[in-house]
């Protein structure tokens, strides 16, 4: 199989065949809220047209990267630059779409090794070359844009062909698997012996076991399955100065502990190449679940209730009234629709906030945790529907992604962010960032309609994840996302949350980090990349060197 | 109360009154591996006669410092100077029980507030005086001996007024102390309020808030509680370059977690201050289990499926054969020994390995947990003798470290050592390690006991804890240290483990840090210290600038 094409359309997320119209029930939502633009239709342009930069690789870095990876894997064609120009952030479709690029690699790069990876990182050091990682490209906070601020050229670096699972260690429970290694792959080979990651980020089917340790991703199951960056014990990187190679570990106190500095670093300290991560036997059940709660409070408390108990449901997600809504104005018949809401008004329920749950395990065991979150949920005056809620909204967990780019084309931006904050805060939280947004959209006259979503529980908090429609203004689409971006963070950094639970920072959301960190750890982190990175090309204009002005 | 008095005796381990002769079977055992040697009285010199270098603290400083503190709590008398020199390392203890201490502070600083604490940095680093911050004392690695390399004078920073527990969050299950808290004080605290921290060191009585964070410590309920290092969301951290105050969030993707970086850091970037903790509701039942096994392969293998099947005991502490039979030589009564033996003999068990556990929560929980428990270590022919072994070994889980004191006087050495590695090369690795132990001494004309258990279960692994007893090679004391340190820290850096699973790094462990993190990464922290800390005062000496020669 040739891995060196790229999994996702050029313009959008994923690939063609899974686009659609918007269902009458939730353009009824939207239009109520945020007005229809009738009659727009604005596709992305031909891939001929977009308007790229000229490629300025040098020749002497071109031919030193053909004698070393063969020219076959040295590429500057017009797909592939464009196919690893960018992410799938909304600056990234908005540039995409319009087919005005102001960045673009000027090669893109396949090794097939660490030591390849090595040897480049070497080679771009000293003919300082920008360099932009590239795993499955799914970044939506700017991630992977292919800036080069200062340099002469840009290359990508795809780890399209470390694409093996090296070793699956029944015994420690741990998978060892090169970067490049995508999600379903991945879980198919476990699968087939009997073992699971359990990490499915909405990204799962287009991004890769790097992307996700590079920028401390966390999937729909991490309530029960951890984050990533729980789940790495071993991790091998390349940087401009040489290789770091850290063994498996489960656990030491030999100071700061070095694997938690290269998760999360987003490609500027270097490129990672291979984790060992904790994997899990698959489990023997898994049993679903569905509750209306009468409001977003009763229903917080249930997952509170639930995970500092200590039952933890592996799939927990709990939608506040908008999202609520929204996701049942899309069920097929509105018939079936209305009498559910009949049903719940009838137990008091009048803005209903769903949550579905999934509890997996051994039989017995999963049974009495679902029984010990059913007690819960009842005592928050939950009301029980059964299962079939989760099941439907696992059936279809991938393909969200792709309503955005309908919208698109329709005339509606879609903007998703997340946060976490502790129990304490979250629901104070939760309200502000939404007046927020609305304000600062309704401010530019077009109104949003905001969605959001608890997805990932701890002991001490949440997340909190927000999609937020509005009609696009044409002309602005820039200054409107600003706006929108600018409140929605603020909102976050202002009042106890984070500026991101797990889209990592990218170019996007740099602007918050040194609120939310404070500089002098940022000082800390430019002066480690220094060490490994002299030249400053790792990823230029992300983390702690972003934004970039374009 | 005056915290200011430090808790634990000047020459050894905490407090008068708990030192008792070697009981007979311990000391027959001793005999039979070691030599007994006969007719030695070797017990700590007087306070009056140690050997202290002159104090040499500028007057310029000192002055600084009375304005800051008030002369109070600035202070130079001998007894203050000395007790506040050193940690608790074999090293540490030969130096100070002889009075031959190269080292001390010149001074004893002990301020009130981090404004205190920050303001104080930053006369130290203008100064140029080293500072080595201070908690409990109780470090077994050097990481809190008074190094002065390079500078003209040294000060101890002592936590002891930062004692104030500022909040318990009961909604999000959280605490906020102070770094100067000690462990009891902080339990009895949320004792009171139906909470626990479950952070149960062997130090625990003598130690504090900031030492568990900044040297990354594991208690003995960490399997079930967590190491400290997993359940810190917020911190406050002093530095010469200024503070750096990182509000608590559960979760987060914003770069690498900063958290991360000064949890381990050991004193060498700053001084922690604060910090944001994981608490527990108190269990509503505890239960205790036992079991021996026939051999140490069996109770691993139990221990590991106990762990992957996700029942987790709170507690779990498997001795190895040696440990079992030096713990059974301690039982009180001869007979009541030989009757256990017998029993065990009869069940085909001629070489016990001790498996003591606990269960904590609620009690349907904790019983069925139990029962699962059980029936693997059936499975894994361990036979069960009911809880009392464990409800004992709780009762002097803390008084160990007081025998160390009692065997250097009687002219027998004790190191302790631990390591954590992956449950695929655990069993090599724990006889790898016993072997180059023994030959390291047996070649040097004094054989030793090893002892080992099995203390922190996770998933991928496991952590060893090694006790060593010989002969002290009377005059070569420190030659014979290092001998057997070195022997011990190659087998595990060598072999797959980690230099410590939970005493950190200190001067002791520098040595290995480059093998098992790479020189690149040394690299990175020295240069993200430069950043927080450019004349390199803080706690000089230590992990990535150790060991300094004296």
């Amino acid at each position: 199989m040739d891995n060196t094409q790229p999994r996702m359309r050029w313009w959008g997320w994923g690939e063609d065949g899974h686009d659609g119209p918007v269902k009458p029930g939730a353009k009824k939502m939207l239009t109520k809220s945020c007005g229809w633009p009738e009659g727009v239709n604005r596709p992305p342009i031909d891939l001929d047209a977009v308007q790229l930069p000229g490629a300025e690789l040098p020749d002497d870095a071109r031919s030193r990267f053909d004698e070393l990876l063969g020219a076959a894997y040295v590429r500057d064609d017009r797909a592939t630059r464009v196919s690893h120009a960018a992410g799938r952030s909304v600056p990234d479709l908005l540039r995409l779409r319009s087919g005005q690029m102001p960045f673009a690699p000027d090669a893109v790069l396949f090794p097939a090794s660490e030591a390849e990876v090595d040897e480049l990182l070497a080679i771009c050091s000293q003919e300082r070359i920008a360099v932009v990682p590239f795993g499955g490209g799914t970044s939506v906070v700017g991630g992977i844009d292919a800036f080069r601020p200062g340099f002469r050229s840009c290359v990508c670096i795809s780890l399209a062909r470390l694409d093996q699972v090296l070793d699956i260690d029944e015994k420690s429970l741990t998978v060892t698997a090169q970067a490049g290694v995508f999600g379903p792959d991945l879980e198919e080979r476990l699968q087939a012996e009997g073992f699971t990651l359990g990490h499915f980020p909405q990204s799962f089917e287009f991004s890769t076991v790097g992307g996700w340790v590079s920028t401390r991703s966390a999937g729909q199951q991490s309530t029960g399955y951890g984050r990533i960056d729980e789940n790495v014990f071993g991790l091998h990187c390349s940087t401009p100065s040489g290789p770091i190679r850290l063994h498996p570990t489960p656990a030491s106190a030999a100071g700061p502990n070095p694997r938690q500095m290269l998760i999360g670093s987003e490609g500027t300290l270097g490129i990672i190449t291979q984790a060992t991560l904790r994997i899990k036997r698959l489990p023997e059940t898994t049993l679903p679940d569905a509750w209306f709660f009468p409001d977003f409070h009763s229903g917080a408390t249930a997952l509170r209730e639930m995970e500092q108990t200590g039952l933890r449901p592996d799939i927990a997600r709990l939608s506040d009234v908008n999202e609520t809504a929204f996701g049942l104005a899309q069920l097929g018949s509105g018939l079936q629709r209305k009498g559910l809401l009949a049903f719940l008004r009838a137990r008091g329920v009048t803005t209903p906030c769903l949550l579905v749950l999934r509890y997996d395990g051994r039989t017995s065991d999963a049974r009495s945790r679902r029984a010990a979150g059913r007690a819960i949920a009842k005592k928050q005056t939950g009301v029980s529907i059964g299962g079939a809620p989760e099941t439907m909204w696992e059936k279809h967990r991938f393909s969200t992604p792709y309503l955005r780019d309908q919208l698109m084309t329709e005339g509606i931006v879609v903007e998703t962010m997340e946060t976490a904050a502790q129990w304490s805060t979250i629901e104070d939280l939760h309200d502000t960032i939404r007046q927020d947004i609305e304000k600062s959209l309704a401010d530019r006259g077009t109104p949003a309609l905001v969605l959001c979503h608890v997805s990932h529980l701890y002991t001490a908090g949440c997340s909190l994840y927000y999609t937020v429609f509005a009609q696009q203004q044409e002309g602005q689409e820039m200054e409107q996302w600003t706006a929108l971006k600018t409140a929605a963070g603020d909102a976050m950094v202002d009042n106890g949350g984070t500026i991101t639970h797990h889209h990592a920072t990218g170019a996007d959301h740099a602007p918050w980090l040194a609120e939310e960190t404070g500089e002098l750890w940022l000082r800390m982190l430019r002066a480690a990349k220094a060490e490994v990175d002299p030249g400053g090309i790792m990823n230029p204009g992300k983390l702690m060197h972003g934004p970039t002005t374009l």
